[in-house]
């Protein structure tokens, strides 16, 4: 990643931590009735690359956007985040580490932990239909983002896909890279497009540069699943902030399982070059894609 | 409860079952990857008064509403359902049983639970979105009911009702009356008081309209969540089906409890009346007038 790639990359995520540490919406006091808002707050201040507001943005600008949307690309994140909590749970993969941290349920209980992931599975909404309301992003607009945000995060989205990573616990031979790719795309690609698709959206573009963002996204997505398979692996159990191999323990088909680490890494590499050449067409598209190059090459 | 109130009770009743029953967005196969839709559509059919869409749809007709909006009121039953799944997992109330049949963690194991609640936290919105962009309401309507129904549910409505029964539990002999009469408003008072607001807005109710339904909702609320601690000891626990004296054998505060029966019936009276009067300038109030003494009279 060039030096431009990373100052713009960090003044994306400096904008979306402001907004997510000074957040109204999660501003809490010592009272017991405040916990689950403080164990939310908690869950998001962990750290995590934004990478769901940064490619919001990165879209936005892309695309012609002008104004400040720090505070609905967030909204992307606090998504992503309900779904961190709920995975970590006891009764899924009951998970007591992220990002070198007690999870939510660990620091919390997991009857918090339940409700703060409930609270930020609806707290998005209220935000994109306040703003709306205060005049600041318009109606059709915010119809729009409720709508693909819903279904991206949904029953038959995301969380599909976590019903699919259920089912595929133990079936570690049954699997087919097919089923991986669907799992793929349904439980962490949905919300990444999704990402991609609210900066397009807010920025007003028309269909064909949505279908452009989409493409981008969903390829991204494999690319970014594949690489975290093959960390799981090979990486550095303290840059990940957790330990490596726990899906083998677990009997969890992954991408780096099936192909081996290098076919996974080619496959990463490919989808890579797909998501690039999506946008590339547009002035401006290098930082989305010294971005994907980026995510590929990452080791965290 | 009159002929009449019956009748018509049982019209909002049948409608409301009829759209969920029929719901394309609970339709689900045999398929793994369908198991969330399928726990969510059990636990959306396992009976229960449907009282928030009922509530929705007589203020709808009250302030002269002329659509079919029983989808929309649905969502009110939706995100209703979503709590109670959540509310009976093991990390909560631990209930196996919920209106005399396995509760869904029971049925369906607390990993599909889990997401079938947040399934069904997320499908309204997308239920909501979609008409509005489908033209079938308004735009601003949309983001109304959006705002109204994230806020009642969230971390600083029906959420933190949630945390604060936590809390509650083991404190049978700390807390106070007003604690309680806090708690039952963020708890059901804040969905119940959506269900209202709901009918109103799709109504295009104006500002003083809203406060009287919002006035109505808030007494209503108490009076219902008063009764249910009352059947909790008195009831009959083959029509509740569930077992009574659950709520005692938590250590868990209750009106019931605080007050003896008698007193907590008197102030289920009280409030009853209160909601009553909120809304008998309105011709046509008399079937919420029934509804409101019906549900204090109520056996299950």
């Amino acid at each position: 990643m060039n030096k431009i790639t990373q100052t713009w990359l960090g003044a994306y995520i400096d904008s979306v931590n402001k907004v997510l540490s000074e957040c109204e919406y999660l501003r809490y006091t010592d009272c017991y009735r405040d916990k689950v808002i403080e164990a939310e707050k908690y869950s998001v201040s962990a750290g995590g690359k934004r990478i769901r507001p940064v490619l919001c943005m990165a879209f936005y600008d892309l695309f012609g956007g002008r104004e400040d949307i720090s505070e609905i690309a967030s909204c992307l994140e606090l998504m992503h985040t309900f779904s961190l909590i709920h995975d970590d749970m006891p009764e899924m993969d009951n998970d007591s580490l992220r990002r070198g941290k007690p999870s939510t349920h660990a620091a919390y209980g997991a009857d918090v932990a339940l409700l703060a992931g409930d609270g930020l599975s609806i707290l998005p909404f209220q935000i994109i239909s306040e703003n709306a309301l205060a005049g600041k992003i318009d109606l059709k607009t915010a119809a729009k983002l409720t709508q693909v945000l819903s279904e991206a995060a949904g029953h038959r989205g995301m969380i599909m896909g976590q019903m699919m990573d259920i089912y595929s616990e133990g079936r570690a031979n049954e699997v087919s890279v097919e089923f991986l790719t669907e799992m793929s795309r349904l439980k962490t690609g949905c919300l990444l497009r999704a990402s991609c698709l609210f900066g397009s959206i807010l920025a007003g573009a028309d269909d064909s540069r949505l279908d452009n963002a989409a493409e981008y996204a969903d390829n991204l997505g494999l690319a970014f699943q594949i690489v975290d398979d093959v960390l799981d692996v090979t990486g550095d159990e303290k840059l990940l902030g957790k330990p490596t191999g726990s899906d083998l323990e677990r009997n969890k088909p992954t991408f780096a399982d099936i192909l081996g680490i290098d076919k996974a890494k080619k496959l990463a590499a490919s989808y890579t070059r797909r998501a690039i050449s999506a946008i590339s067409l547009y002035q401006g598209s290098e930082f989305l894609s010294e971005l994907a190059l980026g995510l590929v090459d990452r080791k965290i």
